[in-house]
């Protein structure tokens, strides 16, 4: 890296489209935020594209991330960017290695709150050990963007095959890794400014250390999803669908907090449609279940881990929910307007 | 694929809040379009990341694109999208295999309009042979964004090594592969409602086969970058800076239309500035310079590549322009507002 005067970037409270022109201000602003931040031999090199060794079956997974407030109880716009893209690939099985980071900036966004976004960022990055090694700045006029949307693109190796949609089993237990529809509960909250005596935050979380550990444990992991848009309903539906067999759920089962079931009933919501962005589902052979919640157990994200129910063959393509009375009902894909811009 | 029911989304006309919401609508909008225009075997296993099989040196770049207007002569910004990423790893090199597409549509937004980028994408693809695998969709309520935003990022194998903006030599020959400036002034001209007599487009276009041709023709390629943002100063002067080498360049070589050197006199813009989506500069060895230019002549879009000056051992850091009269002067990395969103 070439030596770079910080002081004219340090000294700009807000980003000027020239920024993002190509020309000097917007290599002092990729040199003295982006780089400093994300630091690594890659990145450094500042060719057209990083050049990786990748070996085996490879991830590749992306996201652009558009959540509106860019902070809320629990994280940011940037720790969701890195959770999202290395969840995405840890889903797969695969550890999270190399990102890429575009960034749609408004003219006029704080500089302070965008070096508070890319801390985050790299301290996200840090849990799962995944580098950034590429990237991209755009700087559009006042009231084209909406503050700052970030794009992150993930690489990386599958170290365990076979995880599938399409490979759920008649007899598979599914698990949730924990209490469901946080981050959607914690960004309505955010948005309507509503403050709850009780600290409702959003379970945004990296997930690979528990999916690691899962792997290590040489569990058969059949399918494995982390909830996001369109929640619970829409990972069970699409697995129903692509496996063609039925899921059954038993809705005392799946753990949901006192603070989400209050929002849901004051805003009309189903805790089983908000999204969660640090909970994951999980479809394995019944015999392994325990052996799952036990190794889930270690790590604070994961505490509520459950058994929520299992594939069968009847309704084969459907979702069936059990409520604690008894009856039974499709458990449906999501549709209309959910809670946009969560993330 | 399972069977969807297009109707829903062919008797939409725009875009709702709904069609980026995780449930019902959004599936209609990926299989019912995204899927339908860029359909291949990986993309259609709908995992939560794309598996490919990757061997040796992977290049692996992302650009976000927000250019304005949409749509300009010479192209729009699904084709601009494509060629962006594919040239940015055919610059190292790499053949572009493997590409993300991830949008941010604004609502209300056409839905004509967005199958007709949704086109030019595929369209443009085929030309380098690579195949979009994985995507995500992103819907913000009106005001939000400014139209359509769109990331793409791509992955692909070094076939050629050694090509490195830190890889100039004293001696070696510099080329530009065609007249410069043609994209920044197709879009100040769509800007500015400008129609001039003469057919001013885009330069905008897949470099990947004439890479390929240079490649096969075992030329000893040290540097190459494509001149889109800072247009032929910002490639220059990075090189001169990561080489720790000057270049000399000849004003009058340098290949520009009438059209982009009116358009330039009439704005005030440098036409080294402008930036260009489809022209790329060459450093290699003197001596094989003229081999260069003959295999750049087999392609329409190289029909103007020129040899336009030469590494030295002058000004390390530094670019020289000599104008028709013999003066000298630096030619500097550009600053301040450049022409914004030109891609």
């Amino acid at each position: 890296m070439t030596d770079i005067d910080l002081t004219t970037l340090s000294t700009t409270k807000s980003i000027q489209l020239s920024h993002g022109g190509g020309g000097q201000e917007m290599n002092k602003l990729i040199k003295g935020l982006f780089f400093k931040s994300f630091d690594n031999d890659i990145l450094r090199n500042e060719e057209d594209a990083a050049v990786l060794t990748l070996e085996g079956n490879t991830a590749f997974t992306t996201d652009s991330f558009t959540v509106s407030p860019l902070f809320f109880a629990g994280g940011n716009i940037g720790k969701l960017a890195i959770a999202g893209t290395v969840n995405d690939l840890a889903m797969m099985g695969a550890k999270p290695q190399y990102l890429s980071c575009s960034v749609i900036i408004e003219e006029g966004f704080d500089v302070a709150n965008l070096k508070t976004i890319v801390d985050s960022m790299a301290n996200e990055l840090s849990i799962s050990g995944a580098k950034i090694v590429c990237g991209d700045t755009k700087v559009v006029p006042k009231g084209c963007a909406d503050g700052l949307f970030i794009n992150t693109t993930g690489v990386g190796t599958i170290t365990k095959s076979g995880i599938s949609v399409r490979n759920l089993k008649q007899g598979d237990a599914i698990i949730v890794s924990r209490d469901i529809g946080r981050h959607g509960a914690a960004i309505l909250m955010a948005r309507e400014g509503l403050t709850l005596e009780s600290e409702l935050i959003s379970d945004c979380n990296t997930l690979w250390p528990a999916v690691e550990a899962l792997i290590a444990a040489d569990l058969d992991i059949h399918a494995m999803r982390d909830a996001t848009r369109g929640g619970l309903s829409a990972v069970l539906n699409e697995w129903a669908q692509a496996s063609d067999i039925g899921i059954n759920v038993v809705e005392d089962d799946v753990p949901v907090s006192e603070e989400v079931r209050g929002l849901c009933e004051l805003y009309g919501f189903e805790p089983f449609d908000l999204a969660n962005e640090g909970t994951f589902i999980i479809a394995l052979p019944q015999e392994q279940a325990e052996k799952a919640l036990e190794v889930l157990s270690a790590f604070a994200a994961c505490g509520d881990a459950a058994i929520i129910g299992e594939v069968s063959d009847d309704y084969a393509g459907r979702v069936i929910l059990t409520s604690g009375w008894g009856s039974r009902r499709y458990l449906d894909l999501p549709q209309g307007e959910l809670l946009p811009r969560i993330c």
